[in-house]
């Protein structure tokens, strides 16, 4: 913390300023948009006040603010990032999805979701051709009070082993990512690959910041669902793999030890659920029982 | 403010989180950077649990950074209209421009200042193809001990009477800009064109913003200056013009009472101090003398 001493009618130029910033947005129509941006303004300008922000650290936080609008496209979502790496994202996330019963934890929805994802039947393969260990997931959905919920609507996507998502590729292939339906029993299962780690996009002015403050760009090993069924709140979460070493170290803050699952190594030629040949492969599953919470 | 119970295990829940990303920032090497991003963490922390902010309100603040950085190019800056609308940039040149004796005040750069615009004469015209009404502005610059600085560097620069920079038209053109130097008694003078007053661009995400919230987008009149010279403090400020109706609302929060000077409006055919003939149009003329602090 600085210890500059700032004189008393210093602090008042800058209160004043505060009052007349936030004074600003008192004709605002909507009550709710007023709260947010008189709040906002409050906790920006306390900022700048407890540093003492210099007019370089403001024009490096253009620059990057304007590095970052560059990046971005539809591919690369690099305020997402910023957001994630801030604990801003989970930040949201917690204030969102205070624990409900036994409902299952929220994650991160992260920047690699795509709508439109193709549609794969239960037992299916959302590999498509991404490389990786065959994972069979396999699952139920319930609302809190253990009723199923058949119908309801899995999206799941993950990175590839070698670190990344279909959309990170410049051609357009779709691969790790596809939506089911939960049977009449509200189960489902598909194929899938063993999660593994990978960093998040660090080629921008975010992972400029993380090598910055010595960070790791390193994402847990996860794979990411979505999870709707009329009525229930929308889950948006991750399953993580039990004994991963990044897990305590994830650098978007996701991890929940509730979302911490046993992906169980099957050695080659192990007969497969489905009865599915996977060769000389290994393989591995995990079974993931998913908990809605009744719609807000 | 929101009414929101919170419970204990939540607000646990919430805090733990905010310690987990501060101390992300722990192996920070610079001291500097930690300390910003940390108290950067807690503060956006502080602001999205305060308003208990939705994922829906999360997915417009990342959109409305997308479209800011997307209409953000060498001649549009939408991160410092934000910073400007906020009240941001005003209070990062309070807290850097602590009053200094009898130094002139500091105000806001605006995102229109261009490097390289060209050297005048004393008594040279700044405007260019500038449409406007003439407007002689002279005056000195001196040290908080009233000593002359010959050789000061003065850039000036100003929207012309439709409201646009030069670099807000699509063709090249410098306009409404200069640069001059001191003279060896300190004193210097040009024409420049009477400010009139205009709106921010607000035809991107920041203007959006502004209609949302019922804020006018239009800045008082003013005129801008950077003033430099050998061991002084650079001075960034604007003139801005006694009765102008906008001074008690502009929108980016720069008006200070000591910057607003008389532009004294001269009929036309009035004798000019240079001898310059203006035909048949009326001019002002004003004196802004600078006076500029030690360097920190």
């Amino acid at each position: 913390m600085t210890t500059t001493p700032v004189s008393d009618r210093q602090t008042q130029r800058e209160e004043a300023l505060i009052e007349t910033v936030v004074a600003s947005f008192d004709n605002t129509p909507d009550a709710r948009l007023k709260e947010v941006m008189q709040s906002l303004t409050r906790h920006l300008h306390a900022f700048v006040r407890e540093v003492r922000l210099t007019e370089a650290e403001w024009n490096t936080a253009i620059a990057f603010l304007t590095d970052a609008g560059h990046i971005t496209d539809d591919r690369r979502q690099e305020f997402i990032l910023l957001s994630d790496v801030l604990g801003i994202s989970m930040q949201t996330v917690a204030v969102n999805n205070e624990a409900h019963g036994d409902a299952t934890e929220a994650t991160v929805f992260g920047p690699f979701f795509v709508d439109d994802a193709p549609l794969i039947a239960n037992g299916g393969d959302i590999a498509g051709s991404a490389p990786g260990q065959p994972c069979w997931v396999e699952g139920s959905v319930r609302d809190t009070e253990g009723n199923p919920l058949p119908g309801a609507r899995i999206e799941v996507w993950e990175a590839d082993e070698d670190g990344f998502y279909d959309v990170q590729y410049s051609d357009d292939r779709v691969a790790g990512r596809a939506h089911l339906v939960a049977d009449d029993e509200g189960e489902y299962c598909f194929w899938g690959l063993t999660p593994t780690p990978y960093p998040i996009p660090n080629d921008g002015p975010v992972g400029k910041l993380l090598d910055a403050v010595h960070r790791s760009p390193m994402r847990a090993s996860h794979l990411h669902f979505m999870v709707s069924s009329p009525a229930k709140r929308t889950l948006v979460t991750h399953i993580f793999v039990a004994g991963d070493p990044l897990l305590t170290s994830d650098s978007v803050f996701g991890v929940k030890e509730s979302l911490v699952l046993d992906f169980a190594e099957q050695a080659a030629g192990s007969p497969t659920p489905d009865g599915r040949d996977l060769g000389s492969r290994t393989w591995s599953r995990t079974t993931f029982d998913i908990v809605l919470a009744p719609e807000a």
